[in-house]
C-alpha cells in the first residue's frame, strides 16, 4: 500500500526534493503495477532474499533507495525463519550489495522502520532516546536493521535514514485481520456503508498517522541534506495521539450520526490484551525539527484525507 | 582473559549457583589452556564462524553457554567484514544451532555485551531505559546480539541474559594499545616498577570494575532465575565511575608517591579524543536489584584486587 501510493506520488510530482527523477525500478513479491509516467520505469518481482537478487537492484547505482520491505508483524511473529530471512538478511544483503559497488557510491537509503521497535513499558511519551525493546521479531529485526542503517551510514557506505512510522489510519482496501486493524476498519468500513466491529474499550489510546503523511515523510527523507541529519539517523516521525473515543467523535463530526451507528461493539480480549502493549504517544521533536510535518492536525483532518484521497470526496451518508 | 579468569574460579567452584558443574567445554580461537579440575573438560579450538562448528558445540547440550566471543574494538572497526562475521553471525549461528536442537532445550546464556552500545551524547548517568546508540561496529554488533538474545529468549529457544561489563581494570598482561589500555596501564605498570604513560586529562571520567568483579557477574547471570530477570535480558552492570585524577589518588594511598611518580604524562589528541565519547557514569539499578555486586567498593580496592590477584600481595615500592 505504502509502495503503490509512493509510485504514485513519485510520479505525479516528477522529483524529489530539488531532484528530477529520470528513472525508477520498482522491486515487489507481487508485479507491482506500472502507468503512465513522465520517466522510465523499470519492473522487478522477486522475494528479496538472496544475495544476486540485491546486487542486480542496484547495479545501476539509483541515488535513492526507499526500502519498505518487509514480512509483516503476524507473519514474522507465525515464521520465525521467514521474518529473519526477509527482514533482516534481506536488508542486510541490501546493504552488503551496495558497500560492494564501492568508489564513493553511497546511495540514500530510506528505510521504513517502526513503532514496533518499542515495547512496553513506556514513558508516558517516547522520545528519540528510549530505548529499543522490542516484544515481537518485526520490531526485533527493525530495531536491528535501524542498527545496521547507522553503521553502514557511519562507516560511508550508505547515506541512510530510518523512519518509524505511526500506525496508518485509515488504512486502505479490505479490513485486514492484524491486530491494529480496527482502528482503519471503524472508519472506513462506516464511510462506505458498512457495518465495522470495536473489539477494544474507547479509551485505547494509539499513534497515527495518514497514508498521505506517511508517503510525505518518505519523500521528505529522500531529499534531506545528510549533514542536517547527523549521527543518529532513525526518527520516529509525527503523528496523533488519540483515543479510540477520540476517533469516534471525529467520524461524527466529520461524517455524522448515521455513519457512526454502523460500528458494533464487540470486545475482543486478545486484541485488547495485545493492543495493552501498544505505544500511546511519541515525541517527534527531532523528525519535526528535520521539517518532518504530518499532513492532518486533528483526528477529523485523518478522515477527511482517507474521504479525498480514498473515495473521490464521497461517502455512504 | 575473562574466558581464562571464568575458568579458573568454575574449576574453584566446582559449582553455579545451586548446581554442581558435571562437564565443561572451551571453546576458543586459540587452545584454551587445560589444568587440573574436578569435571571433565573437553577443549576445543576454531574461529567460531560456521554453523557446522556450532552445531557441535552445542550438540551435548549444555546447560549454560558463555558466549564471551568476539573480535574487539579495534579490530571490528579496521576489519568491517570479520566484524560483522564474527561478532554477528557467530552469535547468530550459535543461537540457531541452540534452536535446532529442539525438544525444550532451552540453555541461560550469558552473553557478554559492553558498553560500547551506547553512544554520545550521553546523560549525566546511562539507565537501562537510555537507548542503543553505538558509534563503533563492535558496538552496533553488540546491540544487534542483544536484541537477537531478547528475541530468541521470549521465543522460548534460550534463556538469555546479557551483561555489559564496564571497563575492566586493572586489566592484566602486557600493556595494550587499545584506546581504553591506559586507564590500566597508569596501575599496572608502576606497581611492576615499570613507566606508563597518561595521555589523557586526569579530568576524563569513565566506568570501571575489576576482573573478579566481572567473573562474578557472570556466574551470578548463570545462576539468576529466569523469571526474576523478566522480559528485558540486557543489564548494565554495577561500576565505578571515577576520574584519572580519583584513579590516581587511589595509587597513591594504597602504594605511595614513588609508583605514582613512574607515570609520565604524554598527552596523545587521538586517545584523548576518542575518549571523549566514551560513557562516564550508569545508573545499574536493575541489575543491582537482581543481586548483581561489585567485589570493589572504591578504585582503591580495585588496585588491591590486582595486587591480590595478580601480584601475590606484592608491588614494586
Amino acid at each position: 500500500m505504502i509502495g503503490r501510493k509512493l509510485t504514485e506520488r513519485l510520479t505525479r510530482d516528477g522529483r524529489l526534493g530539488k531532484r528530477e527523477i529520470s528513472r525508477l525500478t520498482l522491486h515487489d513479491v507481487v508485479t507491482p503495477q506500472g502507468g503512465t509516467t513522465p520517466f522510465p520505469v523499470e519492473i522487478k518481482t522477486g522475494d528479496f532474499v538472496g544475495a544476486d537478487a540485491a546486487a542486480a537492484l542496484v547495479a545501476g547505482k539509483p541515488d535513492v533507495i526507499f526500502h519498505l520491505a518487509a514480512v509483516v508483524s503476524g507473519e514474522a511473529e507465525a515464521d520465525f525463519e521467514k521474518g529473519y530471512r526477509i527482514n533482516l538478511d534481506g536488508t542486510r544483503h541490501l546493504l552488503e550489495a551496495i558497500r560492494a559497488i564501492g568508489g564513493g557510491y553511497r546511495p540514500r537509503v530510506v528505510f521504513s522502520s517502526s513503532i514496533a521497535v518499542y515495547g512496553a513499558p513506556f514513558p508516558a511519551s517516547i522520545g528519540d532516546e528510549f530505548l529499543s525493546a522490542p516484544l515481537t521479531s518485526y520490531g526485533t529485526q527493525k530495531a536491528i536493521c535501524e542498527l545496521l542503517l547507522t553503521d553502514y551510514t557511519r562507516r560511508g557506505f550508505i547515506d541512510g535514514i530510518g523512519i518509524r512510522l505511526p500506525t496508518i489510519c485509515v488504512r486502505p482496501g479490505l479490513p485486514n485481520k492484524a491486530a491494529s486493524g480496527f482502528f482503519s476498519n471503524i472508519i472506513r468500513e462506516p464511510l462506505a456503508g458498512k457495518e465495522a466491529i470495536l473489539p477494544v474499550n474507547e479509551a485505547v489510546r494509539h499513534w497515527h498517522a495518514s497514508p498521505r503523511s506517511a508517503i510525505g515523510f518518505l519523500t521528505h527523507a529522500a531529499a534531506l541534506e545528510s549533514e542536517l541529519i547527523g549521527p543518529r539517523r532513525n526518527f520516529n516521525m509525527p503523528g496523533l495521539s488519540v483515543t479510540v473515543e477520540e476517533q469516534l467523535a471525529a467520524l461524527k463530526s466529520v461524517a455524522g450520526a448515521t455513519v457512526v451507528a454502523r460500528i458494533r461493539r464487540e470486545p475482543d480480549a486478545t486484541i485488547a490484551g495485545i493492543v495493552s502493549n501498544w505505544p500511546q504517544n511519541f515525541d517527534a521533536r527531532r523528525a519535526i525539527a528535520l521539517g518532518f510535518t504530518a499532513a492532518e492536525k486533528t483526528f477529523a483532518d485523518i478522515i477527511r484525507i482517507h474521504i479525498d484521497d480514498e473515495l473521490h470526496g464521497a461517502f455512504v451518508h
